[in-house]
């Protein structure tokens, strides 16, 4: 069987290197040749550190997918433009396609699966969420006789990278982020790793292979890291917590409470312990209890292992005229979300005041909380300081989050208080 | 598509409970029903608390097996005695066969496996190691295309529930293990649990799946979590430590080094979070780096939803006329594993003496350690006692095993020696 990679870049030499590295192991799990043939890529002149004698290069991603000896194509270009037509140029030419594309799947996910439906072709996708990890293929086929009632996965590996190392050194957020850049483990523009969005991406797949709903990113409320401070960092350790960027999907009777946001998490928690750049999603099921799926979320060997397991997967569907024996979400048609209406759903926060060091501060703090019926577990109280701003420390029990935002809000009014509170919630049942 | 389930026990019920409860949400993720029609055990006298009406009952497993309405069988007797008969006889009947049963299996899979294939069957048996947790298939297509170098995994929830107590609670193993068996966590004989047995059986499993090598469990070095103190846990802890009962398998060149025994790991690991009766298996591969995989190793409703979820795929390749597609192991014919010389492989070990409460006696071991080559990285002094005898505690730097237990044996016979050493191995790299 013929394979055909477009777009060489990090990831697309990884896989270059697991065909070399690999390829006997390869063929011999098969129980047939596997045999990376094309590689289309626009620049084929930097020097990838990696022999390309053996495959026929271009810059044409047209004429690879148009190639009768390509079954299987591997997209790597990223994003939603190009990407999209090589995908459902392959897929509509009957060709088995396997991505890590996240966002293309989030946007453009139901519109792939149908044309791979029509054609009789296949497309798979495991290095899109978790990087290497094989938490797709656990939720599709592990945990099909089971009802999934929640997801907590920490599945950016940048934002992870980010809060332990400020975390362990105290460091703020934009030295940290410098670091990761210096190691490659951040893009020159991170935005879309540190707001949050690239977590929402992966929230709705993972919803959708694990809850059988069709969720839109856009309607997944997301909250990056940019405003964490490590003084957040040492209050939750304090209190025993420690800070995660998660993606978090809850079942609430019919409705979804599906976010992205920090959160502080139990430091005995095993998620708590997911540090650097790793990834791990937590999963919540009715008979199955919690499992939880740890490893590499993203760079260029463990990604292009779940790649090439995916071209492995669909070269056995093939050999064995299995097209379709799963669909690639577990179910053929989803369900629609019902995404919980904002304001309703509860919680226990974090809440660190920063206010005027005067006597009667902290009544005057608990008492607007106190008004909307929020309920205080404990208080950590300013220690007196030169300057006259001091931070008031507040966690709170279970509360609704519309009743929190109004006490906030009236909280601001409040003349003593200097700045908007910083606000993290708080997960337990971990 | 019909099943019938073998063995009505704990995990019986379970699976019934999965069919009641799951029954639409399995057929809709199939896209047709699969029913559960018949039920075989020597006792159908006990009452199960659950309603068995829908169901043909039986005390004849031949009679289930030969139904031509069954498609699926499901094994979950237990043991190699008529557990073996039924497999045997279900594959032999062309039937597609799901068992939990990893002493079966370690004993008799490779003949199982090739009834299977004779008669164009199959066998699944993602309960067998990790309960619930899907981490066969995690080896077998999540992680083909990269080799695996090495298994660590906690995969018996009766020592790791007894050593999580003997912690939390600084009481004897003997309270914790009664403890255990008043909570059903424990079996009234619960030595195949404790003295590492069921671990082993699982490594062998492990090692076919991730490495495709066959080993006998008997050619698996094997110690239980009898003789561990509460002091040996406390000593732990002040190195940073915490003992798990782990099998761990290595590559090592040609060879495989593979046993089962107490281990001390790191307590920031995130293996050593794995508390009470829960299992993971940590994997590294050469190209994905460590994946983990945690969950409920044991359980009616755990196990239940790996069982289900083994049915429907074996329901799924059948409809899709793809018996085979993957088999058992990942690959058709395993390679023989080349066992580790005993006495060869190096490790770091902790060391606690009971020696008599002299001057010099420190001296003494040591002398006797460095004679044999064997280098410490660190001693935590005896504190001086009433009684005559205390315990002298030492860590090693790494150290071939051969040279260890010479350097023990001349130890043991020092005269301010009282008691045999406790040894356990510490292992870094998690």
């Amino acid at each position: 069987m013929g394979v055909g990679l477009v777009g060489l870049g990090t990831i697309g030499v990884g896989v270059v290197r697991a065909f070399q590295q690999n390829g006997p192991l390869i063929d011999e799990r098969l129980g047939a040749p596997l045999v990376l043939r094309r590689i289309a890529d626009i620049d084929l002149d930097t020097d990838r550190h990696v022999p390309l004698d053996a495959y026929q290069l271009g810059r044409d991603w047209k004429e690879l997918v148009e190639d009768p000896s390509i079954d299987v194509v591997i997209e790597l270009i990223g994003g939603t433009g190009v990407a999209l037509e090589v995908v459902r140029g392959a897929l509509a030419a009957g060709k088995r396609v396997v991505t890590a594309n996240k966002a293309l799947l989030a946007h453009h996910g139901p519109e792939l699966y149908a044309v791979a439906r029509e054609h009789g072709g296949e497309i798979a996708f495991e290095a899109s969420v978790g990087g290497t990890i094989p938490v797709l293929r656990a939720l599709r086929e592990g945990l099909c006789a089971d009802r999934v009632s929640s997801l907590h996965g920490v599945v950016n590996g940048t934002c992870n990278y980010i809060l332990t190392e400020m975390e362990a050194r105290g460091e703020p957020y934009a030295a940290c982020l410098k670091r990761a850049q210096d190691l490659g483990l951040a893009e020159a523009d991170p935005s879309f790793d540190v707001n949050g969005m690239d977590s929402t991406h992966k929230l709705a797949i993972l919803v959708g292979l694990g809850m059988g709903l069709s969720l839109h990113p856009d309607d997944i409320p997301t909250e990056g890291i940019e405003d964490i401070s490590p003084v957040d960092i040492e209050y939750a350790e304090q209190f025993g917590l420690r800070i995660k960027l998660l993606a978090i999907a809850k079942q609430n009777g019919e409705r979804l409470d599906a976010r992205v946001h920090p959160t502080m998490i139990p430091a005995s928690s095993v998620l708590a312990r997911v540090d650097g750049p790793m990834n791990a999603i937590q999963v919540q099921g009715e008979f199955s209890g919690p499992t939880l799926y740890y490893g590499a979320g993203a760079g260029s060997l463990p990604t292009a292992s779940a790649v090439v397991a995916d071209v492995m997967e669909l070269a056995r569907s093939l050999r064995a005229g299995a097209a379709g024996r799963v669909p690639p979400l577990g179910v053929e048609t989803l369900h629609e979300a019902r995404p919980e209406t904002p304001g309703e759903c509860r919680g226990e926060y974090y809440l660190r005041f920063t206010a005027l060091d005067r006597p009667g501060v902290l009544a005057t703090i608990t008492g607007a909380l106190a008004r909307h019926g929020i309920s205080i577990s404990s208080v950590v109280q300013p220690e007196r300081h030169e300057s006259r701003a001091v931070p008031v420390v507040i966690m709170t029990h279970s509360a609704p989050e519309r009743e929190l935002r109004e006490a906030l809000e009236e909280a601001a009014r409040l003349e003593d208080i200097t700045a908007a509170p910083r606000v993290i919630r708080v997960e337990r049942d971990l």
